[in-house]
């Protein structure tokens, strides 16, 4: 397994994307190598002499932020995800990671990589946290309007990462809505409904309503990116929120700030089920090969499960078996 | 102040109800009459003999929580919902307040008392528990498809309604989007964008992203009746899967279990902020008279906190403040 990391993207770059690629190297045997791609001097400066399966590829430029995706890819022609891109469409590594800006990473993994044939518009599958294993969200955010063979080809990707990557069996395959019944919902969603049920190359289980998302109930939720992108957002906003408001509660008196502190090991588990870092990016789904959005915020151990979960992207093929399934 | 009450709504109906009102009449001496609309024999029950300010309208039929709206309203001629609603629309009540099936009030409002002229769509209007007070959420659910005008339209009657009987002074206005620049968005998103900067009569704050919804950054968000009812059963359900797992967690544990009991008044602290039945009920804004949309589950905390809602939207006559901004 050759792992192409952009090592200038994100928030904590390139601190902790080095050190997640350091511990990616102990922890994984399946790595052969790993591409840092970035500004060399700087990467250097947290490698601390380390070289192992470590190899630098020098790029000068960095997608920020705050660029225009779109712009940005043509302008920087150096940027250090695009470089990073380029090492897997030349066959020279397996995957590309990145926690950069991640309509940078769209972009250039569609202009590098390309569609799959016969998929219309990529997707990025984004595995949720509930309370009975992982939900895996799509679109989360790559395409804000849709139409239903949009919707279809979500849930046939999204079924077959489940079950390849996930390990879910027969995975359930719900499509998000305001009601259980078939005739709820927008003029997209009815006629979505219509449509899913008739696939037979998924196991499409009904509507799934905001109040049942966060419980588990299904393995694969649909959604266009618009309200995808909320409920993504939303998720990760309420779970700030509690722990704002726990803190400001429990900081009011003695008593909740002993009782915090012998209630630590269940804060934490709550902390851990709840946690996005320990299930470690999300793939982008439809262009053809491996490409993985991490959180913007991404941390050594983000960085060193994403690299996880691509080790089992190359394992199991899914890219492969999205074309057979085409 | 006279309400018409729907006995008969709601999963607690007609106990909490019926409690409910007793309530309201000890706590706000506002109160002229209650209307207890619905099976006599089965209200009397729950009396006990409780006379001061209730008269029962006795009403044979209930629209029930599984009915279909639209015809549930169109053969259930003696709807306790429906007769409640013609109290309002006869002048006998100012108000009509229900727990039970959304969509049924909600078309029993729209025939009954009907849509303030210039009005396209009446939208629900839910105040949401945020960090920092109350954000109200409209539409939450009662229009899936919706046009630009539509949304323009949810904002001023939500700024109005916030202004009023929110008492937020200057409210600021945001839409519910995907990113923060105003290029950002679906179709309607963006064009919706640019209409509501035009409007000079609300205070337009730009774009809300999902996670920045809980902090309670703006006072009212506009969001089409699919987007706005994820978004507020999503909320619900993030709550009770925090409970969830924090419960699970607890047990797992004896000092767990005895932290937990020493931070009890922090968790009722977290409870209280992200209470609905604090808050109570959703005004049906866009028709032509006071309509108040109770959760499903309200007891009778929820039921007083509406009737004291009912009385402030009467006080600040939020319709005719609409009325005269159209």
């Amino acid at each position: 397994m050759r792992v192409a990391l952009d090592a200038m993207g994100g928030d904590k770059a390139p601190a902790e994307i080095v050190k997640g690629a350091l511990q990616a190297v102990n922890l994984y045997p399946e790595i052969e190598k790993i591409f840092l791609v970035g500004k060399e001097e700087e990467i250097k400066k947290y490698l601390n002499g380390n070289a192992e399966k470590i190899e630098i590829i020098d790029a000068r430029e960095v997608i920020e932020m705050d660029d225009h995706p779109a712009l940005a890819y043509r302008k920087k022609k150096d940027a250090s995800m695009t470089v990073a891109t380029r090492l897997v469409k030349e066959g020279r590594a397996d995957a590309i990671i990145s926690a950069g800006n991640t309509g940078g990473q769209m972009t250039s993994s569609l202009f590098v990589l390309g569609r799959i044939k016969g998929i219309s518009r990529p997707a990025i599958a984004t595995p949720l946290p509930a309370m009975k294993g992982i939900t895996l969200l799509l679109d989360s955010g790559a395409n804000a309007d849709c139409t239903v063979e949009n919707l279809q080809q979500f849930a046939l990707m999204g079924s077959i990462y489940a079950k390849k990557v996930l390990k879910k069996d027969n995975p359930k395959v719900s499509l998000v809505n305001i009601g259980s019944e078939r005739t709820k919902g927008n003029e997209l969603s009815i006629k979505a409904y219509e449509e899913l049920e008739k696939m037979d190359n998924i196991n499409f289980t009904g509507n799934i309503e905001g109040r049942e998302i966060p419980q588990g109930k299904a393995d694969v939720i649909v959604a266009d990116g618009f309200v995808g992108n909320i409920v993504l957002k939303l998720i990760e906003g309420m779970g700030k929120t509690f722990v704002s408001i726990i803190k400001e509660e429990v900081s009011k008196s003695f008593i909740s700030k002993l009782g915090a502190f012998l209630m630590k090991d269940a804060l934490m588990g709550l902390k851990k089920k709840m946690d996005y870092a320990e299930i470690g990016g999300a793939p982008l789904l439809g262009v053809d090969g491996i490409s993985i959005i991490c959180h913007g915020s991404s941390d050594s151990k983000a960085i060193h499960n994403a690299i996880r979960v691509a080790i089992e992207c190359k394992k199991e093929d899914y890219v492969q078996e999205i074309k057979n399934n085409l």
